[in-house]
């Protein structure tokens, strides 16, 4: 009377490891940690008011059906909200562009049921975001990373790395997780040519493009696709699959995103989200385009961004203050995030072990990295903390950084090793 | 500059069909149909009000973190809730046996993600939940169906199906989907000894268990295998994943319902859980809570029960009176369905375009079959329709199977072929 469950699970499961991520949550849910490891949002700036009234409103309007079952390509009336906001942006789609998802990631792993088979190869940044590594290796996924810098992905280095036949493209272009970064207009240009002249579709993963603190807006890959194209349908029909979300705009507790996609693509990814889910809660999708509905999406924008600027700030400038010699970090026009290179020798997985003692996390750079690398870096998260405590948890990381790389030095000289290895 | 999408998609996609169900749903929109197709709720009976109340206690109380991100697992006073639920239905167990999913068709995939290889054999009742068949085929999984009569799946031929291997065996024990009929005791108990016998793990869906209409509650399998194993535990470590939901009992527009499982399967499922949608909304756990502790659930399910119990009936009664010789039906004793067996000679694909035109529709029982089969048989639910509208669909369907039995009898006299093979 043996119940053995572990030699039953199909192999996949082995290449679905629990995120990093997701472990260290659990110390920021410890209200004595300061931490830049998550990747939440303010608490302070989720609509809580306008949420019960939309509740109100709609139970009261339209309670049996929005407590009902709906449809798998999402609330219309949410998905014409969608497509007009998104003209804001310059995206120019009508709702057959448009599909709701169970938050991002659940677009994600849609992504990967329908293109991806074992072995199959992803072109991806490096480092890239660890939740679309998650979803995809579950379908038996090979990553080819691009290199980044200061500019987002190298695409002079893209050219070498299509040739590998990547299934498709995967890129963050406005304020990169985890990096911060962005892509300026040129290197997206270049992006979409080579992209076409190799037939390599690209996911363009937009959560923070609407979140920019700096500078001006760049058009969205999925623009500059449509119009080199030339598009003159009013529905799009490019080679650009585009994922953005509620999360970061209204609340990640909704589980509310959405696919901006060629209706052929959005008809295949529907099919895939009936077996997955059958459709996303029909109550929440009421409930944000009554929130969203009337101009309200762009008001709540200006106020996080007016937040968050205040908070990335407040970081940028803890991080020249207190942070030591030997480290740099990225200075991102927009986002939640952004991206510290430590000393050399230091590796910041050992780093963050000792900042958790001292009541402080982000997450080491390393596990953004599908094939390695990163050892000395960091994400840290600007979003979460209270200016504040910005300010005092850089203040304690830069001391750590700052006793380490001080203790190391004498360690070095006095290290066991022998003098003709060293 | 083309976009050939379609030479793209993995082969898994070929496997996922648009369901015949969803495709049926587009006329249950339309108000001149009365439909017997769907499995919809009864939205009278969605407690609208309780909903309200909590939405607004909910976020006025707890709103940054019932808006927030959460756990993959899902909210800890759901899944005692659920504990202590489950526990009036004999169900023993400890919050680490819960999961909370987006709906049971997440838990469905899972189980596929986690369970089945390309190839691997699920052993199934005929006919049986499309849903399931939906979720497993796109991982690939092949059928050893089970036949079923009026008690359910046929357990004596139970044995020799397991000769194939299967990975696990899926049973709706309780008014199942779509036949409506009830395994006994008996059967079930065989079921658990087979299943141990031959090492095979059982996942029993429970959504109706608790809309029982007439006889006494019968222990769900996971309650008899506990017994069986004579666990003196109170976290449940047996052979059987049962499945339940929240859309039958309470809304099927929040995506919620539940997995209880041995907790080392419970983590497998959390980590295919987190690449798949990260975790089921925040905000629908926190007012489901709401709503349905304080002893809520059990009394709102004897309301359900009232409603539901006078549609059956309606039903029934009808199908007494409308439908010709040669048709028979199964007398549910719970849940939202009853299966009808046409005159042998019909189809009911083609009954049902028929049907249409005369503003009534059904299920053909064909697409339940996952090996074929079934040609002249539908399901039809009753939970939907208003009685008046029972009695006059039934009324419809009941003309036009009489007229076609009658029709074809001259038809086949006045056939074109020949007497010889006649």
């Amino acid at each position: 009377m043996q119940t053995p469950w572990e030699h039953r699970y199909a192999n996949r499961l082995k290449n679905m490891g629990s995120s990093v991520i997701r472990e260290l949550l659990k110390f920021t849910e410890s209200p004595d940690i300061i931490s830049f490891a998550g990747g939440l949002p303010a608490p302070d700036v989720f609509p809580v008011e306008e949420f019960a009234e939309a509740c109100n409103k709609v139970l009261k309007e339209q309670g049996p059906s929005a407590l009902q079952y709906g449809t798998t390509d999402g609330y219309l009336p949410l998905r014409e909200m969608i497509a007009r906001h998104s003209l804001r942006y310059g995206i120019n789609i009508t709702p057959d562009n448009v599909m709701i998802t169970s938050g991002s990631q659940q677009a994600l792993d849609l992504l990967g049921r329908i293109f991806i088979n074992r072995g199959d190869r992803i072109l991806v940044e490096a480092p890239t975001y660890l939740g679309a590594l998650q979803a995809w290796n579950a379908y038996g996924a090979e990553y080819v990373p691009v290199p980044s810098d200061k500019n987002g992905m190298i695409t002079d280095a893209l050219e070498e790395a299509l040739r590998y036949g990547p299934k498709f493209i995967y890129v963050l272009p406005n304020f990169q997780n985890p990096t911060g970064v962005t892509i300026p207009l040129e290197r997206r240009m270049q992006l979409i040519e080579l992209a076409d002249r190799y037939g390599v579709p690209i996911v363009e993963d937009d959560p923070y493009g609407q979140l920019r603190y700096e500078g001006e807006h760049l058009p969205s890959v999925v623009v500059l696709d449509d119009h080199y194209r030339g598009n003159s349908h009013t529905t799009y029909h490019g080679n650009v699959i585009y994922l953005s979300t509620f999360s970061k705009i209204l609340a990640p507790g909704l589980r509310l995103a959405w696919v901006v996609a060629p209706p052929e693509v959005i008809r295949k990814m529907v099919m895939a989200k009936q077996g997955a889910d059958l459709h996303t809660a029909t109550f929440n999708q009421y409930v944000a385009y009554e929130v969203g509905k009337g101009g309200f999406l762009d008001r709540h924008i200006l106020k996080i961004r007016r937040v968050y600027r205040e908070r990335r700030d407040v970081m940028l400038g803890a991080l020249d203050s207190y942070f030591p010699a030997g480290t740099d970090w990225t200075h991102p026009e927009g986002g939640l995030f952004l991206w510290g290179t430590i000393q050399e020798h230091l590796n910041s997985t050992d780093v963050l072990k000792l900042a958790i003692e001292r009541k402080v996390a982000f997450v080491p750079g390393e596990s953004f990295f599908p094939l390695g690398g990163g050892k000395n870096t960091m994400r840290l998260n600007f979003s979460n903390a209270s200016p504040e405590n910005i300010r005092e948890g850089i203040f304690r990381l830069g001391k750590l950084l700052q006793e380490l790389g001080e203790s190391d030095k004498p360690k070095m000289a006095g290290s066991t090793l022998p003098a003709v290895v060293a």
